[in-house]
């Protein structure tokens, strides 16, 4: 718990803001038990637990004063108007769809700060009207390819991804139109013409937070990604009558190989480099394994040091395999560039954890998020919140109480700077 | 091709084993063909193919002047008379039984060439009796236990070997039943009284023979072994966004230890230690691997330096854990003692082989045998045929015409060698 001048200064916006907060984890919570696998969360694009999940946001959205509309990719999208009719328009949100058996706080906690920033103005209008974003589509469980939501918004959706099929042989295109929705509205983009900046609250999912002991952090950047795949191939044979020295075993040359990317990987700063799927041909106790076949996943804040990495690994797996008399065979599957977050924003970001009391920390995000797709379109920024235990993508999932407070001081902090800076550049523009 | 004095002395009898030998070979493919996968060779226990195949094998049998029958365990046994009623009994044989997607020589080549052995005879007699024995269970695929047949021999079939179930929930009993067989004869060895030995030719299914250059091994030994799992315990994470050094990676651990297995068995003479099988938890590219399971077989001709060693690559698991914060659990499935063929019979097997002019290699067994079972109550030995590429329990498994023609001529040797040692063995009974 972080006790500041600042907030012993103001005890009872503190308290406003921890009612609130509790408030935005019941709801996270209770988003939770609408899922399509009963007894886990599990909320997939258009999916029924899908539509319900967000006729209930939409529900608190209209309650707190918004217009609350689905667009074409299944979206739901809480307008919050400005002063005037056309304001500029700050987006706020994150995705309501999840992983198998998921926490309750991955993405919908995102949306829920933004409905309770939208609610702490208690009917207020700013000079600029607030969108609350929830994506339907972040993960990418449905259809293999995440970020279907926010592509929507860049206008991205092109007809290759329209065409993508799910495990029953359903189409974007078709779940889009069986959930009453018209694909046709995805040729454009469905970012509002007003649209000026893009923050997003998210949970860290990692441990870095909790180990600095510090509540918020602020994105400077995603990080780019490598994943392929290194096959290893050898000769399988009889484990008790084959000598150690006359084996090509593809099991010892992969784990020589995850040991070297586990070196390499902490020999580069920032780098993160993980073998996290291994498959073993034929995988039986008492053969030598002929094949064996290693996921890679390769991150760094900077594009040419990663692809430097994977070009350092690619070559140890061959040069492994070579001395062993085997041979490796590398297939890359995607390569994702690292993405800058706004910088004017990040800095507003800052400001206002700052003047929450609270001590941000800079940092890159080793996972992707929306506001990575959002950045090609629109400034955006990225507000971290720890991970308790680093843990994400589980049931276990959670966020201390008191961090959420935080966050949503901290957003409160930044519609006044986002308000300041944008009158300051409406004064740029008239100067 | 070996040409030596000895067969250019007697060309004859070597156009005779080579003829001999052909037909050996083209039986075992014939048999593969029995099968209850179409397009790969399956037999397990009592399975209609394995009731098609000892049909056919009975038949020959039969034709070379033996009496067949099927024994309570499903063995197909054909009994080649000695000029006595009563005569001491030699055994020759193998399996019939195969792994899945086998190859048309483990175990059905020792069946094939005791039966060329008997018709080599052409009707002699002998002052003993010949069974040729056709195990109906090695390779322990249907009920996961091996050596069914041959257990049955030595009256080793308990209760719960009884009662265990297969895949499909019938249980050995059941099976036996239903085949039309009496489970209740179990209770006694199916050993005949008079049985003196037990000799079994065998594809070396490994690549020492060849690597020596050598066409047949005589079998000093069947190496014992240790077979377990080793579990890593660590923390599933995020790949992207969790830093290197904040990992409790199960994978890493894993094959560090693998690594190790190597490390460790390549500095101990004739030890072998494999880890065929690794499962790792949750399993996916982009998820820090939280648990991993590695197989660990390991095998050596003296029992105490197997234990030693298994003793020190669990201690490797253990200290590789203790310094990455992560756990590690050693299960162990089955220990089996290291078996010694019987010196007298395998010196005449030696002694057999030299004197069709091929060298012989003295070799260790790294892979189990029916001889190793059949031992515990009658001297056995085992000759090894060389198997090209080391390949076996593949369909690609084979052998060389030279080789097996080879194994026939020592058969024969063998049979002399037999006749003089029983002669003696009985003038040292009656002296």
């Amino acid at each position: 718990m972080q006790v500041t001048p600042n907030e012993s200064a103001r005890p009872g916006k503190r308290m406003n803001s921890q009612v609130a907060a509790a408030k935005a984890i019941k709801r996270c919570r209770e988003l939770a038990g609408i899922t399509e696998t009963p007894g886990q969360t599990l909320r997939t694009f258009l999916s029924p637990a899908m539509r319900e999940c967000m006729q209930v946001v939409g529900s608190w959205m209209t309650a707190a004063g918004m217009s609350a509309a689905i667009d074409a990719a299944g979206n739901l999208r809480g307008l919050y108007p400005g002063t005037q009719a056309h304001a500029p328009r700050l987006l706020i949100g994150s995705h309501l769809d999840t992983v198998p058996n998921a926490g309750a706080f991955d993405g919908v906690l995102g949306v829920m700060l933004g409905l309770a920033l939208v609610e702490s103005l208690e009917g207020r209008a700013l000079p600029f009207a607030i969108e609350v974003v929830a994506f339907s589509e972040e993960e990418g469980v449905r259809y293999r390819i995440p970020f279907l939501g926010s592509r929507a918004l860049v206008g991205t959706v092109d007809r290759e991804l329209l065409c993508a099929q799910d495990e029953r042989g359903v189409s974007v295109r078709e779940a889009i139109e069986a959930f009453g929705l018209n694909p046709a509205e995805l040729s454009f983009p469905l970012l509002d013409a007003n649209a000026r900046g893009y923050l997003e609250f998210h949970i860290e999912q990692g441990p870095v937070l909790e180990s600095e002991g510090l509540s918020l952090g602020v994105v400077d950047r995603i990080a780019g990604q490598t994943r392929g795949d290194i096959t290893f191939s050898g000769s399988s044979n009889h484990a008790g009558t084959t000598p150690m020295h006359l084996r090509k075993d593809a099991m010892v040359a992969a784990a020589q190989w995850i040991c070297e990317v586990e070196r390499i990987a902490l020999s580069i700063q920032d780098l993160v480099a993980t073998v996290g799927r291994l498959t073993v041909h034929p995988g039986a106790g008492n053969v030598i394994a002929g094949g064996a076949q290693a996921s890679l996943d390769v991150r760094h804040p900077e594009d040419a040091i990663r692809r430097m990495a994977v070009e350092e690994l690619v070559g140890r797996a061959n040069s492994i395999a070579v001395s062993r008399g085997l041979q490796a065979k590398w297939h890359m599957h995607t390569e994702t560039s690292a993405v800058r977050m706004n910088t004017r924003l990040s800095h507003l970001a800052f400001e206002a954890v700052c003047k929450t009391g609270s001590r941000p920390l800079r940092m890159t995000s080793g996972a992707g998020h929306d506001a990575m797709i959002l950045a090609e379109r629109l400034p955006s920024a990225m507000i971290f919140l720890r991970s308790p235990g680093g843990i994400s993508h589980h049931p276990e999932e959670t966020v201390r109480a008191e961090d959420v407070a935080n966050a949503l001081e901290a957003g409160m902090r930044f519609l006044d700077e986002f308000e300041k800076d944008l009158a300051g550049t409406e004064e740029d523009m008239h100067a």
